[in-house]
């Protein structure tokens, strides 16, 4: 079930969307909360109709630097050994359609493409074969970034944390399961150009990797999300232009980049 | 005043800090929320009949780090230009009394005193003359770090972010202003034994400096927590220590270091 969190005449809720067509969308009411008991409604409204907001509100987004080999390289960093997590707070949230802000104190912002895993459980050391049953399940992330100040920097939550930095949706598709997780394309374009592409199964570390390392040190609450690194082909971003992330059997999350006003 | 947030017969409330002497404080019960519209009921019950809480429950922390000349080059680092931030997931935080679990992936724990700076309203791009307008009040912190992993990985999520590694307390101060709160002794002891010490007036960033650097970039929200760095003397932690952190005209947050279990 592709699960979106929407505005509609100024009311927050959640639906399940229904259709193929693009155009054509439609979202199923849904009574209760997705994480907990819920049911559909019946109601239905077209999804042009409402304002997508962040199909999550998570208290964390736990995100892993440089799981992508190409990607490290690319910026002239090693291949970690070990994975690596940094946070971006819940305050730099946009759902699809929103504005990514271009930050006062950047003049390199870069886009960055990711598979968010959404959490469905309060979760601590989980072990690997319980992997499957926290996720709720998966979303599209642009984890972005002020390459300019991340370089100057030494921890990076101005750099990748500040308003508007994490586009996460359009909505949550539950019905993967973690084999097909792991080996999904992700793309991005500028104004409809191809910037990135890889796989999911190209990450150094699982998914399951991540979340056992996460967990192992901190508890992870229901809706948190886990980005889970980016693919080679990074580059800049700048105002005006249309950035979308499209993930193989979730969806495609899109922002345009607006100055900061 | 000092507003403190406690437990009692389970339920959750804020009380007014009234007395001097440590076994003799009494909290006057909070109607309404600190934040917001309150008034002091006027119904009292002795501290130690309570179980304190962490005084506030913050959507993030936000943590500086190398603030103290001293400290930074304690540990072998270079004194940074530019203050650089890096946070701490509200999961980690813990109150006054509660216990420091000794993470199981680290084998080098260490304490690191710290003044806590309690937002006090939604706030984004302040100027250094407003900063006064946006806080809260101050508490004591322990921003308690795993060294071996802060060295082994890039980013700090796991060393600095896991479960209980953010003591805040005993209460928020609200009655300084910021000339006070920027010249204020900073003093850490464990088992009894000083092991850090120094003062508010040594950081190389401002309070000020500080608030006006990140939300430059981010939205804080009320409740929100700016850690000012600390200063020399960090240390090793082991399982069975009282930590106990004491800053000038705020109090004493004292944590015990257990196994995790």
């Amino acid at each position: 079930m592709r699960i979106a969190r929407f505005s509609i005449d100024g009311n927050v809720a959640f639906g399940a969307v229904e259709g193929d067509k693009p155009d054509e969308l439609v979202l199923d009411i849904i009574k209760g909360i997705p994480f907990a008991e819920h049911e559909l409604s019946g109601t239905k409204v077209p999804l042009s109709k409402v304002r997508l907001l962040p199909p999550v509100l998570p208290n964390k987004v736990v995100a892993f630097g440089r799981n992508y080999a190409q990607h490290a390289r690319e910026l002239g960093n090693e291949v970690p050994d070990a994975p690596f997590a940094f946070f971006k707070p819940s305050t730099s949230v946009i759902g699809s359609g929103d504005a990514i802000q271009y930050p006062s104190f950047s003049a390199d912002l870069h886009h960055e493409a990711e598979l968010a895993v959404v959490i469905g459980r309060m979760c601590r050391e989980v072990p690997r074969e319980r992997v499957q049953d926290v996720i709720f399940g998966y979303t599209c992330a642009n984890d972005v970034t002020a390459r300019d100040v991340q370089k100057r920097e030494k921890q990076w939550a101005r750099a990748k944390g500040f308003d508007t930095s994490c586009p996460l949706g359009p909505w949550v598709e539950t019905g993967l399961d973690l084999a097909t997780a792991s080996d999904l394309t992700v793309q991005l374009t500028v104004n409809g150009e191809q910037r990135q592409l890889g796989r999911t199964s190209e990450m150094i570390h699982s998914i399951e990797d991540l979340i056992v390392n996460i967990t192992e040190a901190m508890t992870l609450l229901p809706g948190d999300v886990v980005l889970t690194g980016t693919p080679a082909g990074v580059g800049p971003l700048t105002v005006g232009d249309e950035v979308a992330v499209t993930i193989e059997g979730i969806g495609t999350l899109t922002n345009k980049v607006v100055k900061r006003g």
